[in-house]
């Protein structure tokens, strides 16, 4: 999506450890309008598909989950980082390890939101590794849903997550892949330039 | 907002220690189009004020901030919820004592993102006895941006929160105000019922 990498190669900030800083648009400031283009612009990738339900996993997810939902006329759900102990039968839980904070998470969803009539899109605003993604999936094999495909918004290609998951059958559909940064120069090459 | 209240009668849950569990539709599973009504209704209410930012904490006020927005035509920024320490002088913080967990958590805004030229509508699911909301109006504060009102989806008029902050001089416009509720019979009473 040309508008998005042009967005990316403006504001996006590169640090050391891979870090692609995109806050002050995508999840930290949210620029509204943008997320609308998201929306159309994966309406159009998932076009005559049969979706009736968003999943995303918070924090950062929701607000792009939420105005994509408005393009598919569905609710969204998210899965909640979770800490505490959790009542068993009441959720569906996975283990996810976070790449950027180095810790194991637990993410939850309620029983009563997700289930073998659903036909989920998952929208999530950064992929790297997968691991959220696999918490997402986990989740939705335990409720018997379908899973239509995933709506991602900023692929770090080089980290092998879409390649994986993609290979595994799911269908994976990101607005920008990063094939590669270089924190010194800020360069940032997208999978599909010249 | 009688359409926001029917729907706190038909699906909303008031559970042991004050709980009004709305989960169905705003803050686990989200109903979009719902949200779009919160936009208009606060539109309405803050009409002919200048608002340039909407600002909100995560997790649960960040979906309805972002289908708010639009009505606004602004951005959204987040306050992050944060247990780690951060490099001093680049964001503002606060301490926020949280009446469902019972813990003291920071909460984080990049200086980047709030400064003197912002006119700030705060934007939150829920307001109980307000400690989130003090967060939010230190962090406003510490910034030196204007804060022109905070729009509260449902409070809970009995724990005192949105009738201190107005004590105070901070405009509270709720969609909802609960003032009493019935853990037994379930039955929800709200500000201005017959």
């Amino acid at each position: 999506m040309q508008l998005l990498k042009d967005r990316i190669r403006k504001d996006g900030q590169v640090f050391p450890g891979n870090v692609l800083k995109v806050d002050s648009f995508l999840n930290h400031q949210m620029d509204i309008e943008l997320f609308s283009e998201f929306g159309k612009e994966f309406k159009r990738r998932f076009e005559g598909e049969e979706i009736n339900k968003i999943l995303t996993i918070e924090a950062s997810g929701i607000g792009i989950a939420c105005i994509v939902a408005q393009s598919f006329g569905v609710p969204v759900v998210f899965a909640k980082k979770s800490q505490s102990k959790n009542i068993a039968g009441e959720v569906y839980s996975s283990k996810v390890q976070s790449y950027t904070h180095g810790r194991i998470y637990d993410i939850i969803v309620s029983k009563k939101f997700l289930g073998p009539e659903d036909k989920v899109l998952i929208i999530d605003d950064f992929m790297a590794n997968g691991a959220a993604m696999d918490g997402l999936l986990e989740v939705i094999r335990e409720s018997g849903a379908h899973v239509v495909g995933a709506g991602i918004v900023i692929e770090k290609g080089f980290q092998g997550g879409g390649e994986r998951l993609r290979r595994e059958g799911l269908r994976v559909e990101s607005l920008a892949i990063v094939d590669r940064m270089d924190e010194k120069t800020g360069e940032i090459v997208f999978r599909d330039d010249e």
